[in-house]
């Protein structure tokens, strides 16, 4: 995938004229240097999939991309997570101030609905509507709020905020990227980019066990340590559904960006294997964490 | 205008099934009990006297306010004005706490979007763009972002920051409005917005004037006392611009709207005259402020 293409989209999204240009260096801070550019990649390779990639899917990937920035900006503000360090320098409202970080989230959050308003399709209004209902009150902020809400108390609850916090972006991806070449809303494609978003969050939650001190709050709410047996059952039995699924609908440059993505996480889960295990001693844990790296890039070919 | 109406359109707007209930408790808490509703009005007036007022005006309607209760809420925070009280009860982020304020201000502004997503017209690509450039890091936000960074220096800023965080939404409500009824984007009407609005924002500044006792920070940031010359000349002038091209575009319903505000805001003028005057000894400010009391509502008929 051009990746070098998804970062000259975001910079031309993120152009500002002399009088703006205080506020959009903000914006642009938050946004550069980018992070691994998943979603936006998600989206040209499902465009590439299905014919091609369009002015408008990269107008979709973009949005999409600002939309996660905002999430981030805000999520690592004082009031939420108070992270200082985002992708190795210092989070919007550490370099900039409070006040800054919640109007450049603001901003991104716009620009992004800006972005998709240069989208040309007549799939415009249905894109729309998806990408309100993926983002707003009951998908991922709400997932933010049930997040910092509680304590999840079953495994369900940890689905339901990757489901809403993680995996609505996803979908929005796969879907918006599968209606911008076809014009057709793919209900099969929202469950694959629902279980394709809480099955990488899971991975990524499994080498958040690779630091070898964790403390009491991360060990709480650590799905793999609570509900191993829930939490690796489930794993195993998506990563066989993604596969599946994108064999059978042929989607062999979406299929690609899937396995660098899991090669990846498998090279880090290896690496960490004797501290992972080392957090939890049962037979259970032990043999599902080997199960899914057998599993996790098995099968490479389309 | 039916202030029913509007209210109705909001609460369905804000309606939750019970799993998001709780965050749409707090979403509810910013929005309700309405204020002045001034920016539905006027879309509503708006399309009564251009043929009618549609589901496409009610949504737009509900969008516009949704919007500007987000900015309360954010402009309220902390970080920001840090202020308490709002239409006469706490605050979102007094009543819920920072983190839930700052995520339902997210959610009321996604959930504006999504009233914009209801409109059924061939023309919500271009309300879309509209939305995003007059609420955007170009607009709306940068106006905040303006007011917040630094102390105007001249009459020149405080018209500037006007423009942006007032006006813009006015706009967007004529111009929204009109353009649901006629398919044409009316650059008349975006012009009488931004006057409308900035006007209005003035007068508001004004009547601000009405406290005996005014802060040190609250003269040095009032138009009126640091450049009165030249706030009246504004105001004496755009109102009978606006007055002119209400008539002169046969908009009734909307010259009805804006002199029922006039009228409002000069009883109270008027009832604190004293005290106003007293804020500033020149002739200059006396006599711009009798001059504006007897135009903002000469020649109430259309």
């Amino acid at each position: 995938m051009d990746i070098q293409l998804i970062n000259e989209d975001l910079k031309r999204a993120l152009k500002s004229p002399a009088a703006t240009q205080a506020f959009f260096d903000i914006m642009n801070w938050a946004t550069f240097p980018a992070g691994k550019l998943f979603r936006p990649r998600l989206v040209l390779a499902m465009a590439q999939d299905c014919g091609g990639i369009t002015t408008d899917h990269r107008h979709l990937a973009s949005a999409i991309e600002l939309h996660h920035a905002y999430t981030l900006v805000h999520d690592d503000l004082p009031a939420m997570d108070n992270d200082l360090i985002r992708r190795g320098k210092p989070s919007t409202h550490a370099q900039y101030g409070e006040w800054k970080a919640i109007l450049a989230g603001d901003g991104l959050l716009i620009q992004s609905f800006n972005e998709l308003a240069k989208i040309n399709s007549e799939t415009l209004p249905t894109l729309l509507k998806l990408m309100t209902w993926t983002t707003g009150a009951r998908g991922l902020i709400f997932g933010q709020y049930l997040d910092l809400e509680a304590t999840p108390k079953g495994f369900k609850d940890i689905l339901r905020i990757h489901e809403l916090k993680t995996a609505r972006l996803i979908q929005l991806s796969l879907v918006g990227a599968h209606l911008l070449s076809t014009s057709n809303f793919s209900k099969e494609y929202l469950r694959l980019g629902s279980s394709l978003g809480i099955s990488f969050q899971l991975i990524d939650d499994l080498t958040d066990l690779s630091d070898a001190e964790l403390s009491p709050h991360e060990k709480e709410i650590n799905p793999f340590l609570k509900w191993p047996g829930e939490s690796f059952s489930y794993l195993l039995k998506n990563i066989l559904y993604i596969k599946h699924t994108l064999k059978e609908n042929q989607l062999k440059s979406l299929f690609q960006e899937v396995y660098l993505y899991l090669h990846t996480m498998t090279k880090m889960l290896e690496e960490n294997q004797k501290i992972i295990l080392s957090h939890h001693s049962s037979k259970e844990f032990k043999l599902g964490f080997e199960q899914l790296l057998l599993d996790l890039t098995s099968g490479e070919k389309i």
